[in-house]
């Protein structure tokens, strides 16, 4: 049960409710059955709804006393008795829409709170909700259902679309964004390229006149520092989503639904297709071309264009098995050598 | 001499005063003597007390004008003449103790500053302070002696114990601490985990529904990022010491007394036991347990478990001796392959 | 054309107005001819000013509808006919200075906004501007035509030079700037440096009694973390540009003109010369010299003290010549390997 603090439950629901939410049909178990939160399969309680995604809680699963728990078909026999069993090929996607009907986005109070300093010539849709501390430019234009969190600062003639949110502290600026974006606290989005020409013993810092172009549904993990463009923009595509603490530099451009863990780093310049996958503290040399689907291993150093499809790792990036071949070279040559002196 | 621009000394205390407060004896010197100030043993003057803790600073320590220094009994014969000894085990922890006597934390003026937004549901504590555009939310509760630094943001339902500290710009969400837990300015305490379930041509979001729990005495450097459980919480343990910009994944358990040095990433789920030490840019994979004591080295990444009291580097990390037999290992074998040539 | 939105377009001006600007000579054209605006080569259109500084896109050169082109003497033959020319042996250096003359600082209102929170005792210079939800502490100076834009936090007795702008949501303590120093939004700078002394069972913070010295022309990026010195002072040489999300510990001195690219990690009381460039996600150790001149590769991680003028890239870091030769040896004994077996 997730903290009451904290967290405000709907529901309940019914067996059957949950099976339309979750795309799943009851195998087992009365549709008329009240479910009135989820949990995970080894602390649930009755009442409570839970899933089986991976099969390492194969054990907690059979002894499992959640009322009722999503499942694919090849795991059912492993339910205990009484459990109400929901069916689909993909139990986590089903949790999470679960999850998200019993605790929906609390809606915040809307309109402007005291203390937020919202521009008279900005625009805010119909029950957006700024926030105490929270500052919206001259010319901002912010959608319907917005929600701009305490001490967030939306600049001057920014514009978010529809069910957007901005986290405690973040800010955002030069940018366009789509619907349903979502910055988490302390993001930078639009602060200046990195640009400059050298001088006469002096770096000259070259005006950075891009924006940043956020997609629809794109999410942006806290800390995250999104600059804006030299001269072109930065463009990260429909439904990308970027954990904590990730590197975006100016003129970058991201094609759709790429994962981009944390402690990323992506130089100026280059561009990456669609459902690319970064793994955490990986690194992107500036000015390459990363294709579709290109998956690319926690702490990669890709220093050249990558084709579509292909999986690359290491420092500087090989493909898998190239890496992997050569971390078992080391070690043996390593071994050999400590067994020869 | 701090600038007194921004410190404010105490004292002055005497030999004794000093001895006491560091554990120290006074091998030499006047116990009445006042000391007024603590400084380096190279710029020290007259009346102040230095500390030698490392070797290398033999040579500074024999020429030093400190009125007084803390020192371990075996380098007291390479003391100038006419300075006063105060002999310890540990000089640097002395020094410590010693500083803080002379730069208490300034107590800060206390109550809700004008331009401060605190909920009338929420709590504070005696002689807790709330600086001007820091926003405590609904049913927050701050225990006694707190600060809440300008423009910090404790969230609804938030709980911190006594003597907390927030810094400016920072903020805390879904979070219960001890006591003496300092978050440094721009930290980002609870904000969603990276949780994201495969769906139709999009990622769809998992609620996050646990909460960060910081243990006493846990202090949070600059813009680091620690996200909430997604269902069981994220838990960082008695006296953790984390520098800036580390990122700590929703799930993590982290035990008692761990170091980890700045731009550190810990994966999801990944459990640590107490005393763990991860140096600078370490990145930890995901689901994994690390044993009580294990050392890991700057920029290693670490992809399995690791039994207690290991030290491991590299990537991917292996065993010290390992790691360095492959580094000689391939450093004479590009060698021989350049004469070879 | 930059977005209106964002955007203010000074000018026109004329050929002749730019040459001056930009320190380049007419090679063809009317020196009246008025241009409005600056565009890359591929999109510019008449009236605009462009630049080709690189090879790679000449053919975007001799294909521009651009008025003008700051071009090097060597390319001058590709140019379309019809296009003004203006020469210069930096191109790219021209198109800032030009640059800058088109899109001037925007001059944000002068005075304190509604909302601001400016202590009695801090001064500030004439025509400086501080935003709504800024904080400037007691005894804050700064000088003439600052911009403390929304949400940031200036500190108690905190010293800026002239001309200097602080980031929406950024925080500077216990520091003296110089002049024209920029701090990007989130930027942390004079937090406590991460010293800890090893106490009984617990670790005792040691207080961090230094300031964070900036020179002239310093600009800081985002999310960026720089702590105070523990007794000593952190310094930034004049005109150093630093990157987003990069960490610079206590201690550290830094020479003049340094590029420190995003996310480099500097350990406590290292020193760098001058003119130091280091790549995205490089990593130094504690207390090493690194000489004037010295380049550091992308995610490389220095141990040790690094000779003027060197190259140095790898974990751990070796001159570049070593550096290839092992990854050349590396892939040969792997591929060798793989043939055996």
């Amino acid at each position: 049960m997730a903290d009451r603090r904290f967290f405000k439950v709907a529901g309940p629901f019914t067996l059957a409710d949950i099976a339309a939410i979750a795309g799943a049909e009851i195998a087992r178990g009365d549709p008329g059955l009240p479910l009135c939160d989820v949990a995970p399969l080894a602390t649930a309680a009755e009442g409570e709804l839970s899933f089986l995604d991976n099969r390492a809680y194969l054990r907690d699963f059979s002894e499992s006393r959640a009322s009722a728990c999503l499942v694919a078909s090849q795991h059912v026999d492993h339910a205990p008795a009484g459990m109400a069993l929901l069916v689909t090929p993909r139990p986590y996607l089903g949790y999470a829409l679960a999850a998200h009907a019993f605790y929906p986005e609390r809606s915040a109070e809307t309109g402007v709170a005291t203390g937020a300093h919202v521009h008279p010539t900005a625009r805010l849709g119909e029950g957006t909700a700024v926030a105490a501390g929270a500052v919206v430019g001259a010319g901002a234009e912010i959608g319907a259902r917005g929600r701009i969190d305490a001490n967030a600062v939306v600049g001057p003639g920014v514009r978010l679309g529809d069910d957007c949110y901005v986290g405690a502290g973040a800010s955002v600026r030069y940018c366009l964004a789509g619907h349903r974006v979502r910055l988490l606290a302390g993001a930078r989005i639009g602060e200046d390229g990195f640009g400059y020409a050298p001088g006469e013993g002096r770096h000259v810092r070259v005006p950075q006149l891009g924006r940043v172009i956020l997609g629809d549904d794109v999410e942006v993990g806290a800390n995250v520092t999104i600059d804006r463009g030299a001269g072109p923009d930065t463009v990260i595509g429909d439904g990308c989503i970027i954990d904590n603490l990730v590197h975006i530099a100016h003129n970058v451009r991201i094609g759709r639904r790429c994962v981009i863990v944390a402690q990323v780093g992506i130089s100026g310049s280059t561009t990456l297709g669609d459902n690319v996958v970064i793994g955490g503290q990986g690194g992107l040399a500036g000015h390459i071309k990363v294709g579709d689907g290109v998956r690319i291993g926690g702490k990669a150093a890709v220093l050249h264009d990558v084709p579509p499809g292909e999986t690359v790792l290491g420092i500087p990036a090989v493909s898998r098995q190239q890496y992997w071949r050569q971390v078992i070279a080391l070690r043996n040559l390593a071994s050999k050598k400590g067994k020869d002196e």
